[in-house]
């Protein structure tokens, strides 16, 4: 199946994803999976609240619609982009899919688990170890945050 | 939704749910999801290979769909039974569900993220922590394991 272009700016599909992800009343994270060419395989939002699954994590959801796109568990050589730091679930989901590379937006020094937290892909027990770069455009995607929990405050 | 007849003998389910995986050419652990009464809400084996989704582990399913059934991501006061040791993944993913109870057979040295590798349910910053008894009928599910990798190597 032919992948969609190669976004100029996939972290800002990601921040769109997570404004989607607001105005649905989810936590506002979102992720784009970028195939070895750079060319989408797969975008989404948070979507916990709306299908009941404490596991649908932006990250769970591309990396899944990905596999299923590429026919294989395996996503080697793709690129997660997220615009939070991963938590320890899907830092761990992104070993077993075998994903090439994480690039994520804000830290998340409660939550986190690749560079807070149990840091799991620094363990020398990690059984694959993707590449990863954290705080790219971190100032926007940390503002979506704080800006939905306020509200959330009233 | 009615739940399904409290079972006698909810890790016997799991067990038949890791031969029913195996049979499906599946790494061979399975998961029944347990409600506050007992009641069994979800029951399933490895589905990685067969919706090429390396996050189809058999907790992953049967927590997704018990909280589905209940229509909350939260699985409060409810018993993860499992043949293995939870990997990272799937603890950090039965902390997200809030999990009351995890009940493991087989202990897994080399993926296990509970009572291995980084222990997640036991750090400090974990931010709900199920209680967990392993080694349940351990050495049916290790030799269930054991058995499909001596047949895979031929």
């Amino acid at each position: 199946m032919p992948a969609d272009a190669r976004p100029a700016d996939p972290m800002g599909m990601a921040l769109d994803e997570a404004r989607a992800a607001a105005a649905r009343g989810e936590v506002p994270v979102g992720a784009v999976l970028l195939g070895p060419d750079g060319s989408v395989l797969a975008r989404d939002g948070n979507r916990v609240e709306a299908g009941h699954d404490a596991g649908a994590h932006a990250e769970m959801l591309v990396m899944r619609a990905a596999a299923r796109r590429l026919g294989s568990p395996r996503l080697t050589g793709c690129t997660l982009v997220v615009t939070l730091e991963p938590c320890p679930m899907c830092a761990a989901a992104a070993v077993h899919f075998r994903v090439g590379r994480i690039l994520f937006g804000a830290y998340d020094p409660k939550g986190g688990g690749v560079e807070h937290g149990p840091r799991l892909l620094a363990r020398p027990d990690c059984l694959h170890r993707p590449e990863w770069v954290g705080g790219v455009r971190e100032r926007e995607a940390a503002d979506l945050l704080r800006g939905f929990f306020q509200a959330l405050r009233g």
